[in-house]
């Protein structure tokens, strides 16, 4: 019945039919996939990719393994699903519940699934205001985010997104969102020009906070969101007093904070969660990629045991997706969770991450358009300027850089703002590493401070 | 790794840990399904249910087929994922939105990906407003959307979506949206308190649209979003003439009609989309659900070609999920639409609901509290009452009596305001169609015009 269309079929048939996501009708190329293993990609013309971006961000244990396929079909075929609304749930998401508690940071005891990312977002906003609503804190609607941040395109997580494109054309977003300044060291700009160190950094960021709650009144705020690693503002590492100290300052005004871990999570950073490695408590987990390595959509919170009693009051939380606690999903995520564990994929996070940052600063750092280089763990980034001294972006033309590597040399990296960033696999190999650090010198070395490219 | 649990462990290990929608702390009772098979389901004690719900709406082709476990491994050891942002695909994808493009309705033969409902509503409005601020008319801001609708749980549809439970507390919700009277003729208060004429209920919702139209000013609207029949409201069917009479109003006045059948495609009315069975041309339609029959989570749009010219214009249509276009979702959608062909379910859904109709009609007609019994196709509700004559809506009481009905006979229904709902799936039996009506019947029987069910 669907037979199968040679490579140019597919693409004309792709051009036919599919509204892509942030690609103008006028674009004719299509890279059309057809088989994964590990880090390698093939696509229907026969091409190989090396995949440095990890899909979007999640492949942690490569693809196209066998095992986890073998688990899909085994659950599929005894209870694809049924749904976890009310009293009705199923072994497999039990299961997942609890291991996922046993991984969280203390005290975040409680899970609710969601199918993704953006479905977590809005979650996690109504979770927050309905928390101090249902305490008769009615007046905590005010959600703080920060420019530059990501938290999906859902209309609630949308809103809390920080680029003007993701609002553009969408408004009337949802209100009572206030936008903070990012903590993103490198553009001094942000912080009044002059170089600071670090904390004077994080001073500022907390000054800002402060002054922020104390127009918007602190009784009026429910929660502040953040990613702990900004991804698409450019992998944007704050200083490491950052995260204590935000929530040092929300603590005293009840204000929950939010983390949005979606990119972040299982072993990204080389921890289970990144609150682990900034060394906090946050009320609310929001998790999704990582948790199946994208083998299928999944997502879960972590909710904290003190919002869940509250949240469990009365008629319960009167929120649900369909595909809530999907046994199939659940039953991916174990063996992922599984995989993680038993290849040590968190160690490796840092020790490949470390690697592979050791050779960005090797084959890139002398280049005048680096600009700076940072990363934790398997989240990497190399922001690139016009000017390594004023620290003016690098005008980013068209073709942009990634199509250019991966047109060159078939390793696929991404651009976010002024940055390339790298989100592989977890077990990427050293000469992986190199092969993708080479491809990518190959084009920079060639780009000019006017952001074009020489032959 | 992963240990069995016993039932009674598997059930304090869910009540320690997952947050269910709409379930409250208090409650001790779980029933943790563990097998299914067809339109049967097994618990982990070992107990056998009916499904007459078909999940949450969706299962089509019933549960645990080892064909489509097959797909989905095959696909997942082939290519479990890659992004399809920017120029990137998928073979699967592509097959996917070019058989989706030859069954939907005229003219909508572009395609738009998501997980789910909820997220392809968000994205529909998102849609409808981008549609309207790319060709320069950046007034048109609001959506209309009725009362009793469900469009979902994100901010966007959530805010379309009219019950007051899914808004208090989660407020402020998203700006410009507006609530019109839902079609629902059985409810004759609605309009005006005297019985009408299918007709003259369409004329009242018409006046009433023109009329809000009128206050709002045509030109601040983008677009009105329906379900072609009300699930959550209780599988409203409107007035045959409805919808016709409203695409015509929206055309008149340059507002788009986004269709939200995520319950109703994939042959839930006897069509691949109640578009088609109300004979109208909407300019979006959001589905999900069905698409799969739940195996794995995933939602589309059919986006009208008019509309998606505008999307694709300058950079393209600036919002994507990390699952849009998901291989092994993909793949599994087109071995679930080769099942409802070669079975011929579209068929069978006319002819079993019918069959299902008849049998409510004939065991349930004679009953005090059955107000109405109406359907289309394999969505079928039985509503509620105190009292025949003066419809006054039957108290729902603890416990209630999907529950009862569960507990009893292993028949599993659901409750939708005042109504108990059916949407099986679409292979039932016509021995079990019996089955599930005379479960109903036992306790509706028994049922006092009080709400209080006798032992």
């Amino acid at each position: 019945m669907n037979t199968p269309l040679a490579p140019a079929q597919l693409a004309a048939t792709d051009r036919a039919h599919i509204i892509h996501p942030y690609l103008p009708g006028t674009a004719e190329e299509r890279v059309i996939m057809t088989g994964g293993s590990g880090c390698r990609l093939t696509d229907a013309e026969g091409r190989s990719y090396l995949d440095a971006t990890g899909g979007l961000w999640l492949a942690q244990i490569g693809h196209g393994r066998e095992e986890i396929a073998r688990v899909a079909y085994d659950q599929m075929k005894q209870l694809e699903y049924f749904t976890s609304f009310w009293e009705f749930s199923n072994d497999r998401a039990v299961e997942l519940a609890a291991r996922l508690a046993s991984l969280a940071p203390e005290g975040l005891g409680h899970v609710y699934f969601t199918s993704g990312g953006s479905e977590g977002n809005e979650a996690a906003i109504k979770m927050a205001r309905y928390y101090h609503h249902r305490r008769g804190d009615t007046g905590r609607t005010w959600i703080l985010a920060r420019h530059k941040a990501y938290h999906g395109i859902g209309y609630g997580g949308g809103s809390a997104t920080g680029f003007p494109v993701y609002h553009e054309g969408f408004a009337p977003m949802m209100p009572h969102v206030s936008h903070l300044t990012p903590p993103w060291p490198y553009r001094k700009e942000l912080f009044g020009g002059q170089e600071r160190t670090p904390e004077q950094v994080t001073n500022f960021l907390i000054q800002e906070l402060e002054e922020r709650i104390a127009e918007i009144g602190g009784e009026n705020i429910a929660a502040m969101i953040g990613e702990p690693i900004m991804g698409v503002g450019g992998m944007l590492v704050p200083p490491p007093d950052y995260w204590p100290r935000v929530r040092e300052v929300l603590d005293r005004h009840g204000i929950l904070l939010i983390l949005d871990e979606v990119v972040t999570a299982y072993g990204r950073v080389g921890q289970w969660f990144a609150a682990q490695y900034f060394g906090i408590t946050p009320d609310i987990i929001v998790t999704a990629k990582g948790i199946t390595s994208g083998y299928i959509p999944l997502g879960a919170l972590l909710v904290g045991d003190h919002v869940a009693e509250v949240l469990l009051r009365d008629h319960g939380f009167p929120m649900g997706y369909t595909y809530n606690g999907h046994p199939v999903a659940a039953a991916v995520a174990l063996a992922n969770l599984d995989i993680i564990e038993r290849e040590g994929l968190l160690a490796r996070a840092t020790a490949i991450g470390g690697h592979l940052h050791r050779e960005l600063e090797s084959q890139l750092g002398d280049l005048p358009i680096v600009g700076e280089i940072r990363s934790v763990g398997m989240m990497l980034a190399v922001e690139l300027v016009a000017d390594r001294k004023t620290r003016e972006p690098l005008p980013m033309l068209q073709p942009l850089l990634p199509d250019v590597i991966r047109r060159e040399s078939g390793v696929i990296v991404r651009d976010c703002a002024h940055s390339l960033v790298l989100s592989p696999p977890l077990i990427m190999t050293e000469t992986e590493a190199k092969e993708t650090v080479t491809a990518m010198r190959s084009v920079l070395e060639r780009t000019l401070p006017t952001g074009e490219i020489r032959a």
